[in-house]
């Protein structure tokens, strides 16, 4: 007999990576992964970084715990041109991806039943991570405009005191909406009102199709934790996240990343350093990205109106992802039911129940449209709507 | 005001890791890391396996969560032959270095409060790692012949009822020495007995100086989990550890490291898969570093038994470590007060106190002798008998 640690039996297993199993099937055209576009990723730029990285004797050895000091140092430009005011590379804890950096802010913030304010539908991965750390969540309902600040003001006006409030301010995953530059003023001002601190998750934030980033949530105060990403830009495999923020959370990160893991690859740090701070590769590798991308999310979007019209769509301005909504009343009541009828015609999605907090999200569907070329975004929509009725 | 979670404050850094900082001056001869020799990592072998790799699409991509296939395969590969029983690759979870597993493991195995045992002096990361788990930890001496079993045991006859036993078994970190095979088996025996699952560590496994890695206590027991790495055998900043073991807690592992950090690197895992697969290579790469390490271990203990006459020095068989103890009654009443004049006089070491539970570690020092040549140690010790009165 073997008895596991009592929280472990509560945490699930992210529906989505086990959905990433399902449709591995070479048959199945998959929107359900969060995937960078294979096509796009820069491999041959990576390969000539690597190569060059290790005519070092320091890239194969082990890294400083907070990320290697050229890394901090492009992040830190990067960043403090994105706020409007000065972050220094001390302030800058690079992690494997930004994942570990949510982990490690929940360890170094939560402690058992703390309040935790998430949206909703909200990140999979940010639920498992609060819930791992025993909080007590919150979710705020989405529109277009992102996070309904309204709603998470009236209910700090009635009493809830978070600790932390997560945000996937641009280009939300799953619901594919941007929080509106009013908005995010809000936020940053309900920070420094009541005192909790702002998790700013933004790993898309430079794919907006017009290429003008929005202004970030940090931008406003200094109560902002900023969640980056060399992900969705260079390349997963990296493994290569950031978090900036206010000095006493990020050294409370790095110890706790002493213990985790030590240090993050100074090979997988010296390529992403090489090319985040390569300004003219970065631009043009996004302008290209973008061009792409925007033209995925047309193809898609005009396939759903097209062949499921009355499905309510997202209109994507940057990202990865679309939400679909099922109408009421209609022939899909279970997304989690479609889907099985989805996979033996030839197409995945996540169902929105995966995302659902409080509301109910068992019409809806989370559908990446970054990793597929156009006619096979037009195939999978044909397939969709072949399974509903 | 920003508040910390409870437990945090109780972390505290890695006094190893603060060190490194204050080493890294080129002055100082430094016997302080946990470092693989710089001149011993297969820079051009890693550059070319990683051309190889990035021609592959997946290699810049996501990873699965428990490790890329032919990696786990490798691995179940070699800990079968290892511990003489079959281990699946479905046994197998790589993680961040070995270092991950342990942080894993432990957020897996433990509720805040449950009894562990380590050895005495312990692996400082599993000392973080344990801690950090709100964990009761009682140490159990190490002798010339590794743990003292015979004292587990009557510990758990006087009714202390662990959950883990955390031991590292060959070449141990820090004290140099190397479980011996009857306390191997008796140490699974008694697992069996009391149901607590081992936890055998073994980075340095393969760094046996005669090429005979020794029995693992996972071929008398199969209620160990075995820690290993390539960061001694190709490369630390490869960030590729691998956890085997009961089904359960892999599994458990697994459903963590989704949330922690969603997978590790495709690329490095790709890397060290392809060099770890490649035995020919890998046995002249072993062979290689074995005969150097060895080579500078002689030169180290050489240079201790001709310049500090009085101190006790482990003479080691394999791995990177050494013990010293200075004798009581001499000039040396406390290690990290030796420190401050040994880095004045130019050469780094680790006291003894950084690595201890219960039992007084002030007149002892770890010193790694595999990272700097022959003469550069002789330098060394002459360095640090300067400093001693």
């Amino acid at each position: 007999m073997i008895t596991l640690a009592r929280r472990v039996a509560d945490v699930r297993g992210s529906a989505i990576r086990d959905l990433l199993t399902l449709t591995a099937r070479p048959e199945v055209i998959s929107l359900a992964g969060g995937l960078p576009a294979a096509d796009l990723l820069p491999r041959e730029r990576i390969a000539a970084a690597a190569a060059r990285a290790l005519t070092e004797p320091g890239a194969v050895q082990y890294a400083e715990t907070a990320g290697i000091a050229p890394l901090r140092e492009t992040v830190a430009a990067h960043e403090s041109a994105r706020i409007g005011r000065p972050v220094r590379p001390t302030d800058v804890v690079v992690t494997s991806g930004s994942q570990q950096a949510l982990d490690l802010l929940a360890r170094a913030l939560l402690d058992p039943g703390a309040a935790v304010v998430v949206e909703d539908p909200a990140y999979v991965g940010a639920l498992q991570v609060f819930q791992a750390a025993g909080a007590a969540l919150t979710g705020v309902p989405i529109d277009a405009d992102g996070m309904r600040v309204d709603v998470l003001a009236e209910r700090l006006a009635a009493g809830l005191r978070p600790r932390l409030v997560h945000t996937v301010s641009s280009f939300h995953n799953p619901r594919g909406v941007t929080l509106a530059p009013d908005r995010r003023r809000a936020l940053a001002g309900l920070a420094d009102r009541y005192g909790f601190l702002v998790v700013e998750d933004d790993p898309y934030g430079l794919l907006a199709f017009d290429g003008a980033p929005a202004r970030p949530v940090a931008a406003h105060s200094d109560r902002v934790l900023r969640l980056g990403s060399a992900s969705k830009i260079v390349a997963p495999a990296l493994r290569v996240g950031w978090l900036t923020g206010p000095p006493v959370v990020v050294g409370a990160v790095e110890r706790l990343k002493q213990g985790t893991d030590l240090c993050g690859s100074s090979l997988t740090q010296a390529i992403a350093a090489e090319l985040l701070a390569d300004t003219g590769w970065l631009d043009a590798h996004l302008t290209r990205t973008r061009a792409v991308t925007a033209a995925r999310a047309r193809a898609f979007t005009a396939a759903v109106a097209d062949r499921l019209p009355a499905v309510t769509c997202t209109t994507p301005t940057g990202g990865m992802f679309c939400w679909l909504e099922f109408p009421q009343g209609g022939g899909v009541r279970d997304t989690t039911e479609l889907l099985s009828r989805a996979l033996a015609a030839g197409v995945a999605f996540v169902p929105g129940s995966a995302f659902a907090v409080h509301a109910d999200q068992t019409r809806a569907a989370r559908c990446c449209y970054a990793s597929v070329d156009e006619a096979t975004l037009a195939e999978a929509v044909a397939r969709l709507a072949s399974c509903v009725s």
